[in-house]
């Protein structure tokens, strides 16, 4: 803003304004999403007056035609008028993005969104003066057991696991193919929760056999609950802190490091070192911070957003290679993907 | 979206990112406003570390490091290193716009949507369900007496008066500027709050005088928690529901009618146009849809959060004029200020 933006700011401050009702924004599309909008809009063959999507959808009429209105204010929906009435249609990005059946749909996303990262971003003041995460404020839950916050009911576990699959379906094939990733045989990402990522690396390296690790209940709750099409991958239970972790040439570490504070990352990439096969290696998937400290953006947010919900932070790629080489790992790469996460890989 | 942003959206949804990332931005702002950032930097005569920032302002050291990085990702601050220590300064900005002490100071607009707005936003999804206001489930309030909600204690009156206060910081010199109004020797600004619309009035018209007229608890307060520095505006005491209202040549309602349903607005303007001398005239100000729905995307969220906090809407102008004329008014003139508020004038 300093540099692009001063002088017209200084005279009026549209895009603080912007800023100000980011908030808002957001909890449109996330309303549309929670009361069906896309969905309904997605599978009807012609575009509907405010007064039927309410009907269809048990709403308010009125509640409705505000809501369907803002969504053509920020360019979601498309609006016609025929003989005096509004008529909505959902337009090339809301389906493709927005429909719980849509092609690439984030709908787990906005849900957890909405419903978890929203109110806990109510006591992000309390994070900064404490320095540490809002669940008991926020949920009435201990602070110190991340997971046992996260997981604390099957309705949310299943809410997370929805964040974290539909989360790949923007950048898992990006991540997996930052690095040629062919000479490895046997793949395990730890934590890989729904295997939605370990599908796009059973899909990018067809002769590698890929292996979800996670808690049991997560991977008995992947398997009745998220689709796994053509049985690519393989699911073992264990705790990677706790327990044994399986021999492998890849050990894959997507958002795993930045729910963890140092001596938690330094402690788990030491266990899958000695695991590791000669030759093997680790990739971690990260959003990663500029070493400037200056953006990116998105990584900076999710770093608050770890201090508010969990125990550990974003990080810089030196840091990243900082705990790899002390941990006795060795040509490490890292690799931008200019979205919003990017992968290191290193070599035992 | 559909028009401009659709193919590059199509391939990676940044811009729809952007929008689920709102609520996160708008909080990284307020928190910042919250803890007193802005003034600690305004007022410091160099850049300071993230620790000093964090030891002055009583907050972790962490986490005010990731939340300075956020403010410098949005362009809100700058950073800048020496000697391996990132130091934060101001932009012109929020020295102008973010700090309490600032000169056009939005802090009070800011410390409400954060602690009000944004938790009633919280329950949208019901709001748009049930067709009517969530002060019940977000506050334990009865939804019919909205202002009872609003001014639920003597907290929460300063602070709405503190946001409609800071509101007109932007808004206040286009809107009364918008017709010349030189000719009304009287002006009474009904529900006019802490004064700050009508010292913009008695500064434009300085041969008129103005008066503000709202509830006996809400003078009391504007008079002893708001500046009113020289005493060019009177204040006078009552209820324009239930009780009279003074004679005047003009009458304002800036962000009256927007809180009530038609019947309750018709109501209001009749007792308008029956205390109102000859030639004599009433000037709305209020957040103006396009007749067209399409925008502006401000007017719109407005709408939505009246909804989700009070009874009313916001409307197109040909509603306003049609309510206006119903009432008895004529020569109805709008005019668009093309920033958040419009102005419709209407001669008795």
């Amino acid at each position: 803003m300093a540099e692009h933006l001063s002088q017209s700011e200084l005279d009026y401050p549209f895009k603080l304004l912007e800023y100000f009702n980011g908030f808002r924004v957001s909890k449109v599309i996330f309303t549309a999403c929670e009361l069906g909008v896309f969905d309904l809009l997605l599978n009807s063959a012609e575009p509907l007056s405010s007064r039927t999507v309410a009907r269809e959808l048990g709403t308010s009429p009125d509640g409705m035609e505000r809501l369907l209105d803002a969504l053509v204010g920020i360019d979601i929906l498309e609006v016609e008028v025929a003989d005096g009435t509004a008529l909505y249609s959902s337009t090339d990005v809301a389906s493709l993005y927005l429909a719980k059946g849509s092609a690439k749909s984030l709908h787990d996303m906005i849900i957890y969104q909405s419903q978890t990262i929203y109110p806990l971003w109510s006591n992000m003041a309390d994070a900064v003066r404490e320095g540490r995460n809002q669940n008991q404020k926020t949920f009435g839950l201990p602070p110190e057991d991340v997971f046992q916050a996260i997981y604390r009911s099957e309705e949310e576990m299943l809410k997370f696991m929805g964040l974290m699959n539909s989360s790949w379906v923007l950048d898992g094939h990006d991540v997996v193919t930052a690095f040629n990733l062919s000479g490895f045989q046997t793949i395990v990402d730890l934590g890989g929760c729904t295997g939605a990522l370990a599908r796009e690396m059973a899909q990018a390296y067809p002769s590698s056999s890929v292996t979800v690790f996670d808690l049991p209940r997560v991977v008995e709750a992947a398997q009745q609950h998220f689709s796994q099409e053509n049985q690519a991958v393989a699911f073992h239970t264990g705790d990677f802190f706790s327990g044994e972790i399986p021999a492998a040439d890849l050990y894959v570490l997507a958002r795993i490091l930045h729910d963890w504070p140092e001596e938690k990352c330094l402690k788990l990439l030491r266990k899958i070192y000695d695991a590791c096969k000669p030759g093997g290696g680790v990739l971690l998937v990260e959003a990663m911070l500029f070493e400037n400290r200056r953006g990116p953006i998105m990584a900076q947010i999710f770093s608050l957003n770890m201090l508010v919900q969990a125990e550990g932070r974003e990080r810089a790629p030196s840091e990243y290679s900082h705990m790899l080489s002390k941990t006795g790992f060795h040509n490490i790469q890292v690799c931008r993907t200019g979205k919003s996460y990017d992968s290191i890989l290193a070599i035992r």
